[in-house]
């Protein structure tokens, strides 16, 4: 593969992007760019691959109106194009273990048996994390958060990052916990708005030399 | 600005990037492509843009050999081009919040008493959070590691997660608690050795219906 895209364009993507706060609930994103962004969330790598998470993706207006008072009534929520809502799957256990093996199995044409020496060190880390399988999971999740937005924002589409919703609300409404799920972080894409005067604000961030270190000093 | 890249760009770099086992030490990431690597983190988006991180990068190779042993001996910290340590700031305080306040006005251009509803809400998140501020710093910074693989796939650059390491080892060598940071996460980055088999082998991933759900069904 040799099509990779120059430093310029990459950097004057992210610094085109802001947590949008208005977006254009006229704007929809075109089947062939929401495409590339599921695409980015089935990507996104993890932790030994194991993918401990869904993404839930709303369009209906009914249902993020029953959301909304539950996302301290940011308007994204019902105004951006997608709301995708970042879960984790509840049970990480050596069943799911088995799962990810067959289906490496199924995808790289192996036998099982030969993958036994992953599978154990995969199930070695499930019965016995060094922090909570759930956290272990969150943290996963946020990857596929960032792989998103960066990808969102390379495609011209914009994003705002929610952790300010509460999330056994969500849960409850969308059934998540019957499912195996549990919401972690939200994310509504689409379009800002022309009246957002959050995006010509300048972006805030540290100079380079704060948080950036080489080392040794 | 309308110089985004085509749908089919994006998903084949995402295609094109795995968790690269074998660098090519000879190969070294040319400084325009490091810089825009370095503004990717920079401009990674957080929580309140409060940025509760440091990104320490290793090419001194007498340092990297000594943190080998202490990343279960994965060569790729030695061979890859540039080694990156995730680290969050273990002090997150009232004082921070106003570093970053004054930060805020002096990028906008504002009066930081004009910025005093926003400081207050910061505070008053700081000190009730809703989870250990330590977890809530680290999932930030996985935000950063998802947005800088993102970057590193469609620049072409090779990277590789890794979780497995000792982070007390590491904060001890490269003496990152009297800085105020703990080390996360690691990213290497550069390029991959022709040699690595892992490159060609089939991405494992479940079924995009498995992990992408439309909600209501």
């Amino acid at each position: 593969m040799d099509n990779f895209i120059a430093p310029e364009q990459l950097v004057a993507s992210l610094q085109w992007r802001y947590a949008t706060k208005k977006f254009d609930p006229s704007r929809k994103i075109p089947a062939p760019i929401w495409k590339a962004l599921e695409d980015s969330l089935v990507l996104t790598p993890s932790s030994f691959g194991l993918q401990p998470w869904k993404f839930f993706i709303i369009q209906d207006q009914d249902l993020r109106q029953q959301l909304l008072p539950h996302s301290w009534n940011q308007t994204q929520v019902v105004e951006a194009s997608h709301l995708v809502v970042f879960a984790i799957k509840t049970a990480i256990d050596t069943d799911y273990a088995d799962r990810y093996l067959e289906r490496m199995a199924e995808v790289q044409g192996v036998a099982i048996e030969d993958l036994a020496g992953f599978g154990n060190m995969l199930k070695g880390f499930i019965t016995k994390p060094p922090l909570s399988l759930d956290e272990w999971a969150v943290r996963q999740v946020y990857i596929a958060l960032g792989q998103f937005m960066a990808a969102a924002a390379l495609l011209g589409i914009d994003t705002c990052p929610m952790e300010g919703f509460i999330p056994h609300k969500y849960d409850e409404i969308l059934g998540l916990p019957a499912q195996g799920y549990r919401s972690v972080v939200l994310c509504p894409a689409g379009y800002r708005d022309p009246s957002d005067k959050h995006a010509s604000r300048a972006k805030v961030r540290f100079p380079q030399s704060t948080v950036i270190g080489y080392l040794p000093q």
